[in-house]
């Protein structure tokens, strides 16, 4: 298993893609693709496919157009996210509804959503219905899972069971599913296949869970953005309903006092509320709970019979994503 | 072919669909879609799946998924353009994203398009492939097509070639996909099916040319809206180009004059550019076009060798929407 290799074949795809698109029209269609697939990223769920298809000594030759597409998939939701979210920067660069128009974003999302089902149509025929079936699922309920975390914003009582299966959703299935996927075309056993679904799964609500916590506690240096953006826009994350929980009625009153204060005091809000959450204590707890999905998902990659050493750089893998502080 | 009997099973379709949706969650996501399903439309092209199909004694069940697949991403087309275009109206009932809001429009429609691949993938094994080959590239070109039609809206010159490849794209290439798909599940040789895709291309073109011609010309009580909407909002339809090439200086003056009238003049407008389309005898024109298309896609059916009863009923259906008052 050659990380490195990997990302290699997964940058010849983007490149190659990126080239295909080059001066095609109308323009005005094609030039926000290429804009969002230069913005960059960590490339996780491609790799993670790939990964999955080495670990069953699968051929890689026939997952990377999946993962290519997986990849793509993921860079549509995040063009369409931001039009909802009305995100003027992403990797801090203007979004596409910013840079053109929320039409153009509109229409160029939906072009490259069917552009990511013909990378992932070039599955091993085998297996395509299969590859498409966990795709597609995946697919829908990344969508239910953004509107969930839509419908949160003006609901009055969202719990943290509530709150844990909206990132399940809007975050992990599509990760589980890179997995499967992977699994799948390297010609893993279906229960194995299952496992490393459940793997991911787990791994991606540690990791969303992870990144409340950053997003809160990170070094703002290193995260590459201002810390505390969720505190700014009273996002409902782990961390804040969990403080809603703990806190006696002095606490909530004061931690309510900050909900409905003006953004004008954005940077004395974010001191005010990550205090509230120290004197609480759910830093520590937000940790408990991404260490036991962490635990959770270790537990499901075990059950797997397969090469071990394989398995343990995919256990470093995670481990790392674990330890990221950006 | 009993077109009852296909509009029948389409109808079930249809029904099963917006059962399985009742009652899911989000349902702030889920609401939208049976909304959009439920407002009705002449299923015409569902209908020309099991048509092509029946056309080569295929068997319908096997194309039934498929054509209802097609009517779902085509309703999540329309539910993507009125956000694009601000329609308040489809089908007199108010449009997705005046009902609920923007963000649930892109949202409920992504997922749609989703769905519409879950129909579409549900093809018989052996022809899978090629159906999702025809499907994603029609899709394709149909946000293609999205795109020139805004990108006319500001552009200065817009030629007539280059309005019907627009309309090839935005309209007819999905009519030629599921008159494709519908043989290719039939049982037709290749040749055969790109006929009935060519035939499927060239009658899309003719009949939008044939809803360019009614949108002015139409009996709006027939039509079921007011006529003339084209023409309030200075949509540069076929009519309106070939009356801009055909024009002298004065009448090109007296054009460009209505074109820039302020909005509140919108009967006395319509009006005057009827007067000028028919002293220009652009509606003549219009016809012609509409006639040459309709006769090229007749001549591709005219090349399948196929039970000519069948053939007949395809040409009558065909000859039906060329004679449409709505």
């Amino acid at each position: 298993m050659n990380l490195n290799h990997f990302k290699e074949l997964i940058d010849f795809e983007l490149e190659e893609f990126n080239k295909s698109l080059a001066g095609k029209r109308p323009e005005s269609l094609y030039a926000p693709i290429c804009y969002t697939l230069d913005l960059g990223g960590k490339r996780m769920r491609p790799l993670l496919t790939l990964i999955a298809c080495d670990l069953f000594d699968g051929a890689l030759s026939e997952a990377v157009k999946p993962a290519m597409g997986i990849e793509i998939f993921h860079n549509f939701t995040l063009l369409h996210d931001d039009i909802m979210d009305k995100a003027p920067l992403r990797r801090n660069q203007p979004t596409v509804h910013k840079k053109w128009n929320a039409d153009i974003a509109i229409l160029s999302g939906d072009t490259m959503f069917v552009q990511s089902f013909q990378y992932v149509m070039q599955a091993p025929a085998g297996v395509l219905k299969e590859v498409l079936d966990v795709f597609t699922k995946a697919a829908i309920e990344v969508c239910e899972g953004q509107q969930m975390d839509m419908d949160f914003e003006t609901a009055p009582n969202v719990s943290i069971p509530h709150y844990i299966k909206m990132i399940g959703l809007k975050t992990s299935v599509l990760l589980a599913a890179c997995m499967k996927i992977g699994a799948i075309i390297g010609g893993a056993r279906p229960e194995d296949a299952n496992h490393l679904y459940e793997f991911g799964k787990n791994l991606g609500i540690a990791f969303q869970l992870h990144d409340d916590i950053l997003d809160v506690f990170g070094n703002s240096h290193k995260v590459g953005k201002q810390t505390g953006g969720d505190i700014v826009s009273n996002k409902k994350t782990y961390l804040l309903l969990k403080a809603m929980d703990m806190a006696d009625r002095y606490k909530k009153e004061e931690l309510m006092m900050w909900l409905h204060a003006s953004e004008s005091n954005a940077a004395e809000k974010v001191e005010a509320v990550k205090a509230i959450y120290e004197y609480l204590g759910v830093k520590a707890l937000a940790e408990t709970e991404m260490m036991k999905f962490y635990d959770k998902s270790l537990l499901h990659l075990n059950q797997i019979p397969c090469n071990p050493d394989k398995k343990q750089q995919l256990i470093n893998f995670a481990a790392n994503l674990m330890q990221r502080e950006s």
